[in-house]
């Protein structure tokens, strides 16, 4: 594979940027324990986007890893998971917002969010905040108890694992270090994003 | 409660209807095992719309009942369940489609489905097909074993079992009785809908 973009998300940040299909997406944890939301779109039709319920429904399962297909809201592939040092992801949660802050934790005060940091690069590429869908969460680990309930556990990622998305279509893509304190064992940290011309 | 509309829906089909505030939408299922995907979006704003990702994150839990609360993508409360005979609904899988009875089961001819019949009577309202969210899928049954897996059960609700959601704004719902021959004990029936003033 050849570097041909390297990205350095600064703690509770963002970036938005197109890869065409067969790149390699990877996305680098840096310090470890720290979570990163991607959203993508198709390029230039915004009214197709990464679903996790076609997602889940297709693979049978809620976490995925090497091997498995995110799908659109049209049922199309959009990545592929093709190497994953970790295996342990979400894909249930939202993008944390300002709203997620104050309703779960009551914080009243401008607070970074994931949902903002991708409403403030996706907008370049047309895409608005409604319109932005629920992430898939790498490295966010959260269990659920057998009745349905859900517990944010620290992520199992260590110091520069990472996660390969390959691109199955030309894409708009959308990555955070995410802002939250609760997923990223209360501590946030920086992630590297690098695309890989096969 | 005061009855004001009444929708018979036939095995495989679905409604569009609109409530206001304070109405409460009952979903019986007649014959009993049968499943009905709903969905909502804010009466005149259908960028705002039913959120599963947000929803489960406020409730911090998968399986939602009585006094649960179902957000929208702008984290605004939309229903709240106020009566549940069953207790046991979904919110991971997407409304069943063409293309999913293709991926899933191979199947190439045309096939009823959620999404087909959600999009014929939502696009009354403005509403196209790549806007329907993830619905909530009242009755359907879906075991998730430790490590993420999916097992579509048997719903759990008996002949004329239902469930009441009251409206927290004034919102377009659409609602299906499920196409899926899996989700519903390998057959096909009817359900009811019913509105009601407080």
């Amino acid at each position: 594979m050849r570097l041909i973009n390297k990205f350095h998300l600064a703690p509770k940040t963002g970036i938005a940027f197109v890869v065409v299909k067969g790149q390699v997406i990877r996305v680098i944890d840096t310090d470890g324990e720290q979570v990163s939301d991607i959203v993508c779109f198709v390029k230039g039709d915004t009214s197709e986007y990464l679903s996790s319920s076609r997602s889940i429904d297709y693979n049978e399962k809620i976490y995925l890893s090497t091997g498995n297909t995110l799908y659109s809201n049209l049922s199309n592939p959009m990545l592929t998971i093709i190497r994953d040092k970790v295996g342990k992801h979400d894909f249930l949660f939202a993008p944390c917002s300002q709203e997620m802050f104050q309703i779960s934790y009551n914080i009243r005060e401008p607070h970074p969010n994931c949902l903002d940091n991708l409403d403030l690069h996706l907008s370049y590429f047309g895409i608005n905040k409604h319109m932005i869908p629920t992430a898939f969460n790498i490295f966010m680990n959260a269990t659920i108890t057998e009745d349905g309930r859900l517990r944010i556990e620290p992520p199992l990622s260590k110091a520069g694992d990472y996660i390969d998305f390959q691109a199955e279509m030309d894409l708009v893509i959308g990555i955070t270090a995410c802002s939250s304190l609760k997923c990223n064992n209360y501590k946030n940290t920086s992630i590297v994003v690098e695309v890989y011309d096969r």
